[in-house]
């Protein structure tokens, strides 16, 4: 009987892993979808981009639910504990990734629908959500094979998205003060370019949970350098 | 026994309550005093407003540490784990918080410190705060007092801080292209009404979390429309 319910506790363990790294496939899906639609003017799949949301927030819902039910009634302690909380605070970051997604749709909707003679420089933002992707993949990978070292790589990605944005930020001063009429449009990429920073925010945080999930330590809030004699100290 | 042991547990339940009112106490003033720094051009305060978030991010740690242990030796059921999971997610949010008022005071400080002959304009900026602050003050009591119905109106604010946001957005617009030399300011200021919004957008989302704990229902990612009928059906 005991081995029946422990059988049962893991699988339903193994379920919300699995359906984590489901809702992470989803809104990475979600990125992709919605900097393809900018990059080519794809109004219908800006739409399809924001309608998925509604699917991303359904799971999010869901997985909560089921992690509260796993709490209540399996009474999980130590690591199983450890795991349970950290999904409930990953699906959380993983929702916040999908709005980010479909904020840029919005944005890019917004963009390519004002009637402007520019043509958009999206150049610098595909460049930056390609890092954001690649940085969220890691994450899930860093979960899905609980993996503590990704977090210290990730921090260090993290700091290079900001310095892209930074760097990008600076571009776009430059072009609004040569030609005014470009601001309302250079406003717009900004905005899109803070969303796919922020992305790449939420899956440093991902790979802080996992390091919490390894080895029971918060490193959420600590330096590079700190992370680093973490990373080293196995 | 059993009633020293429930007794002991109402006094843990007690106390991370108490605690997530005294980390959000912490967060307001910091806010508070980001705003009054931006207003007087107060590089100290500015400075101070920084430092403490380490602190901040201490007392998320700490009570979230204490979450774990109450989970894994109390095993609460029903309510008393929706509150402990309430306490998790709230306290997540009051730290985002208190990243959102940091982020305020560097920005601030950027603007005061380059060599600038234009006058910062923070009317807007100021109006937003307090909006943003009263949606915090609110989100808190209603935590404390587990009061369902401050997430309808906390809602609305929101909506009405997104406006605020936008009306400022275009009016920046504006002042841009009718001197591009404004341009720099005029970003600086941008981001920190962006970073106001979402210190709203947080005190919405604790507003919704104190829903759920009161009456067991997910109502996160739902319309206004959707928020009213659930506040009328009590």
């Amino acid at each position: 009987m005991a081995e029946h319910i422990s059988k049962q506790f893991d699988l339903e363990l193994e379920t919300i892993r699995t359906r984590v790294l489901q809702m992470g496939g989803l809104v990475e899906q979600q990125i992709r979808s919605a900097i393809d639609a900018l990059m080519a003017g794809d109004i219908a799949r800006f739409d399809k981009v924001i309608a998925e949301d509604a699917m991303v927030n359904a799971m999010e819902v869901g997985i909560d639910d089921d992690c509260q039910h796993i709490i209540a009634r399996r009474q999980p302690a130590a690591s199983d504990l450890r795991m349970v909380i950290t999904v409930v605070k990953t699906i959380t970051d993983l929702e916040r990734i999908g709005d980010e997604a479909s904020k840029i749709a919005r944005m890019g909707k917004t963009i390519y629908q004002a009637e402007r003679y520019q043509v958009p420089r999206f150049r610098e933002v595909y460049k930056m959500a390609e890092v954001a992707l690649a940085m969220l993949r890691r994450a899930l990978d860093a979960f899905a094979r609980l993996d503590a070292k990704a977090a210290l790589e990730l921090a260090e990605e993290d700091e290079r998205l900001d310095e892209d944005f930074s760097s990008e930020l600076r571009q776009l001063i430059t072009f609004m003060m040569e030609d005014p009429r470009t601001i309302s449009m250079s406003i717009d990429t900004l905005f899109i370019s803070k969303a796919i920073e922020r992305i790449g925010d939420h899956a440093k945080n991902i790979s802080e949970y996992v390091v919490y999930l390894v080895k029971g330590k918060d490193i959420r809030h600590t330096s590079i350098e700190e992370k680093k004699r973490e990373a080293l100290d196995d």
